[in-house]
């Protein structure tokens, strides 16, 4: 690692509602760092913070998580994952054509695949109070279906998306750990395979419980001024 | 460029219907393709083609754009820019941090923006006659606005995202294109300036007059079995 580079800071949020807790956005991040065996630091901020101007300067969208190390400072989690996979073997194959697939995978899963996850997520959670929510919510499971019966017939019988676990394998089995409901993806029993075995390599497990760590003494949500 | 490497070839539809014409994501690697000054070639299919078990071994969704080019066998118009960026200049900044902030806005684009572009021309396009649409509408159109608002503060008065003109303006200018009325996106004057910035460059007019001149000779929908 360059001598100017600092241990990469990331942030994350201090307090999320328990139906959040481990499915942050963050733990792809530190998923990453495990993999590659890379050293991190976290800064936990409050919600309020990440919505002001000085957050958005890093994150336009008020979001987390974000990354630093002195010489870069991006946002989005995909990036972030690139980016670590970058500086360290682990997560890219050597090859360009291997790279190139992982890439492709990691902008599948952000791309054709967590859209139509997040979109359950809003009819049954987000928007679950809305009138239009009962009559919408066929057309939106059916379509996130279509999307992960394609994922499972490319899938097929292999481990992996590609020849080995890659950053593609880890961002599509963060997204996967999103699909709300796991009578769904049980439906599709090499995707459920597919993010067992994912959750259980020891990079995921160590970042899981690090995430899951910071709010032992969470308790209730914080007051919002 | 390695000889062995050919041509890159992509695919893209042989037909679609004329609201779609311009909107396709073929354009995104034709304007790469010109904007590094890469030679290529289109495979034009037909959309059972697409969802044909032949294609989808290349695109397990059964869609456009695929690039091919002997070595490198990749979907996802993301994937395919960053691939085609990192073979000439032009689209990627010299310095590891400048790429890492340029594969960042090309993400951004594709998971914090087309999301909600998507969502509402599915409201006003694809599902125009379903019962929920009309009662919706708003709500969709408010998260729009919302990251739009977002983006607009992040931009500023700057010509670019970055610096100078990279991989993830072609992608953000890309997906602004499909901002549905254009009334929405000329509440933000700064990325209304920002998008016809980017689509007055020499390379996206090229690519966009050689992917609408496919459809010259296109006339009606072809019949389909």
């Amino acid at each position: 690692m360059n001598a100017e580079v600092a241990i990469p800071i990331i942030t994350t949020y201090r307090w999320v509602p328990p139906f959040a807790r481990g499915l942050v956005r963050e733990v792809r991040a530190r998923w990453a760092f495990e993999e590659v065996g890379m050293a991190y630091r976290v800064d936990l901020i409050d919600l309020p913070y990440a919505k002001s101007e000085a957050h958005r300067r890093f994150q336009p969208f008020g979001q987390i998580p974000t990354y630093s190390d002195g010489a870069v400072e991006i946002f989005e989690s995909g990036a972030i994952v690139l980016h670590i996979a970058r500086q360290a073997p682990g997560l890219l194959p050597d090859d360009a054509a291997g790279q190139a697939r992982a890439i492709q995978w990691v902008i599948a899963a952000l791309n054709s695949i967590e859209p139509f996850v997040m979109d359950l997520a809003v009819v049954d959670v987000f928007e679950a109070d809305a009138a239009w929510s009962p009559a919408r919510r066929p057309t939106v499971e059916q379509k996130l279906r279509s999307r992960l019966a394609d994922l499972s017939a490319a899938l097929g019988e292999r481990p992996y998306l590609d020849d080995a676990f890659s950053a593609g394998d880890l961002m599509m089995a963060s997204v996967l750990r999103g699909v709300p409901h796991s009578a769904i993806l049980a439906d599709y029993p090499n995707l459920a395979a597919y993010r067992a075995r994912c959750e259980a390599r020891p990079a995921f497990r160590k970042a899981l419980a690090d995430h899951l760590a910071t709010f032992d003494d969470a308790g209730e949500a914080p007051a919002v001024a």
